[in-house]
């Protein structure tokens, strides 16, 4: 990512930086001239960068200092105060679980799988191949490239049940990553100010985006088979919403997969309540003891609006995503994200295509899959092993997570800051919750970097939990 | 972009089924496998994707086919339209700048520059060089590669008046394109159902994304040197508005600079009302008779709020923008965009970085200019030949286009429909303004492929137009 010589020149002068005191005196730009054999243009150009950096300060006529102390005076922003007024919704700077940690950290807190989980090597050759092509250089249809469109189409085809008719490329809409869809299909279906169900507890970006449109979340509760249906309908009913917001394979937080027969209920009930099911198959790809079998093959009136994310599977750095909706809800959805995003990368969508189908991505999951199955089993050894007070409600079959329940009355901020000092990163529960917590719930993740440091990870937890009880 | 061999397949059987009549059979699978040297799963691959894209259908027991009329029986959605309501806003399917047209049509509606005025083999190395990185394995920070963060507050610092205290790195917000930073500033800075002043003529996309979110536009009438400032001053009065969206410099459509005068009396304005400056320096890289003169640089009081966008002037490839914003107005900004995005990908990222860092983009924006010039007085030159009747205001001093008005009385639809007969492509006016056209007008864009048919196109504009007139 560094290449221009003044680039190479920063990132060598930030580490002689980073050793030298506050205060300390750089050497003169014809020093460096000398030293590093560049143009004083060049030089020069660096000296900026790391000036606006904030890292060094010029003192005209004496020379170059490293910053001891903020040198821009403080503005005052205070009558931004009331131009923005109160804020209309609750949205995180940045969520815990996005946070990147150092190397030492035995990190369970987050929701991306680690790089040994990717299509590595598959992602590498796919960029170089594609950085070859005029895709660079253009731009794509708002709907996206036709062939990955016929890719998601024809994925979900195989699970289709027979005598429906099938999804075709058309009803499929190329989003630039699901967080993306998902605040454009809950805008587009549902509307400021507006009912909609969701699980609870669910996925807290399903949450973040809900909240920045300003749609009215009416929580139902969610077991290992799936949602209580009897609360679904009541709730449809009351509410008079109109679309219902699920993971039906591997929900994420708990892993859960919803069982045949409240699959079929829960299909009767949105038809018969002329409401959209919004089904976010975000771990298709991380089945373990079964595979996702998505509620939209089971649908061909329009009732199940499909949302399929490539960036966990195929690399983070693909922010790529395919929707399928049936009827006029895809011509609003497909609006609405042209409105908010315009059209998706072309090299990215390229990228997503050739991953998917070399014939080595079909290898590729089969490896995942039994690497998640070690990693997930690992981790629930370890948790009985030290954490005895945790309970998990069942085994997830597939997903990425462990959604563990702590005895009533553990304080989950203490443990999560306990844990971080002891280079332990855990997520507590409460994010995913719609509303008030139903209990003391942790999200951890098997997925992430060294499962090797799983047992040492649940220990730190053991401990940590014990100390509350002192 | 194609690599599996079914993939190859498929291009290669959809050339042979755009010769062939409707209802004519494909050969075989066994002769499928035999003529192209593939295996019988690859074929059946193949057919299944043309199958999923409606092309070809499959007759148990007798064949494949070349699709005649639709096979799916036609699925009844009606029952969305309840569930749907009314449309809350208007957003177009696909604006009609948009579209991508053959080749063989002169095409002077579209916004984005022709190829040849990219800097093709910059971007096509730096894809070849970020292909070879971790990048493409990596998610990034919410706001952005440091290093590119602190490229776009550099760009600004160049620009930054005596005295004032410059933006930093920490101020700059990386975004996936700048509609996605306009949805996310007008969300943030002024909110569904609150009012927003916006010139008027402007950029059909901001128009577009404050009805997306609701906001309530209040047009500012703007002429060659900026808007009306008394106006201006009126209407922060009278509504309450917190925020100006603005061009500042080669608005989009007119190409207007706003004049020092105007430029420092809007931001005394902004500053007495406790408003916001929202300024899109969309044609920072298009100035032609003069430089972008950001407002952003006279300010460091948090009034202006700047936002440039690199996917007109590096690729359309590359969707990345930086907003650049100051005290808490930057951090509500970022919240919004994470909620609407998470964050960028890390190789468009990188490739746009090193792009803009490499010593060539210095000499490619000079060749830029020589270009733009040339094309905007051939252009000129062209109308002031074949359109008598077409009045330009005045000549731009950058951006990408001309924009022209036309006697009043002109059925500008109808102007549209005649010039695309006879294979010429040009944008109506009406779309550029917040609420009623103030008369006929045209945007016509200079930066197309093919300037050598300027002049033909010209005289069929002039002619489509005297047809009207009898």
């Amino acid at each position: 990512m560094i290449n221009s010589s003044s680039e190479r020149l920063v990132s060598k002068l930030r580490e002689w930086i980073s050793t030298a005191p506050t205060g300390a005196q750089l050497p003169s730009t014809r020093q460096l001239v000398a030293d590093y054999e560049l143009s004083p243009v060049t030089v020069q150009k660096a000296l900026r960068t790391l000036i606006t950096q904030g890292i060094i300060e010029s003192r005209p006529g004496i020379g170059t200092f490293v910053r001891s102390i903020p040198v821009t005076r403080p503005n005052d922003y205070g009558w931004q105060t009331a131009a923005l007024g109160a804020t209309r919704n609750h949205l995180p700077q940045v969520h815990p679980s996005q946070r990147v940690l150092p190397n030492d950290v035995i990190a369970l807190h987050s929701g991306y799988p680690d790089r040994e989980l990717l299509p590595q090597r598959l992602v590498k050759s796919a960029f170089a191949r594609v950085a070859r092509t005029e895709s660079v250089l253009l731009r794509t249809e708002p709907a996206g490239l036709p062939e990955l469109q016929a890719w998601f189409a024809s994925e979900l085809n195989e699970h289709l049940l027979p005598g429906l008719s099938a999804p075709t490329a058309r009803d499929v809409v190329i989003l630039p990553g699901s967080q993306s869809g998902l605040g454009s299909i809950f805008r587009a279906l549902v509307g400021e100010g507006e009912p909609m169900l969701i699980e609870s507890p669910t996925y807290w970006g399903a949450i973040m985006a809900a909240a920045q449109v300003g749609v009215s979340l009416v929580p139902v509760p969610t077991g290992p088979n799936g949602p209580d249906t009897d609360e679904l309908d009541r709730a449809l009913e009351r509410t008079g919403a109109r679309a219902f917001y699920a993971h039906p394979n591997f929900a994420n937080p708990t892993g859960a997969q919803w069982s045949p027969l409240v699959s079929e209920r829960v299909l009767e009930i949105v038809k018969a309540r002329g409401a959209f099911l919004i089904e976010d198959d975000w771990a298709k790809d991380f089945g373990i003891s079964t595979e996702s079998s998505p509620m939209a093959a089971r649908d061909d009136t329009g009732h199940v609006v499909y949302l399929r994310s490539l960036t966990k599977s195929v690399s983070p750095a693909v922010r790529v995503a395919g929707l399928i909706a049936r009827g006029p809800a895809r011509d609003r959805i497909l609006a609405d994200n042209q409105a908010q995003s315009m059209y998706v990368s072309g090299p990215l969508q390229a990228v997503a295509l050739d991953v998917v189908t070399q014939p080595g991505w079909g290898t590729h999951l089969r490896s995942l899959r039994q690497q998640l199955t070690n990693r997930r089993d690992q981790l629930i050894n370890a948790l009985h092993r030290h954490v005895p007070e945790a309970h998990l409600q069942s085994v997830p079959p597939g997903g990425l997570n462990l959604w563990v329940q702590l005895p009533d009355g553990t304080n989950l901020r203490q443990l999560e800051q306990d844990c971080e000092t002891r280079k332990l990163a855990i997520a507590a529960g409460g994010s995913w919750f719609p509303a008030e917590e139903s209990g003391q719930f942790l999200r951890l993740n098997y997925s992430g970097p060294n499962p090797g440091a799983f047992d040492e990870g649940a220990r730190i937890l053991g401990e940590a939990l014990r100390s509350q009880y002192g």
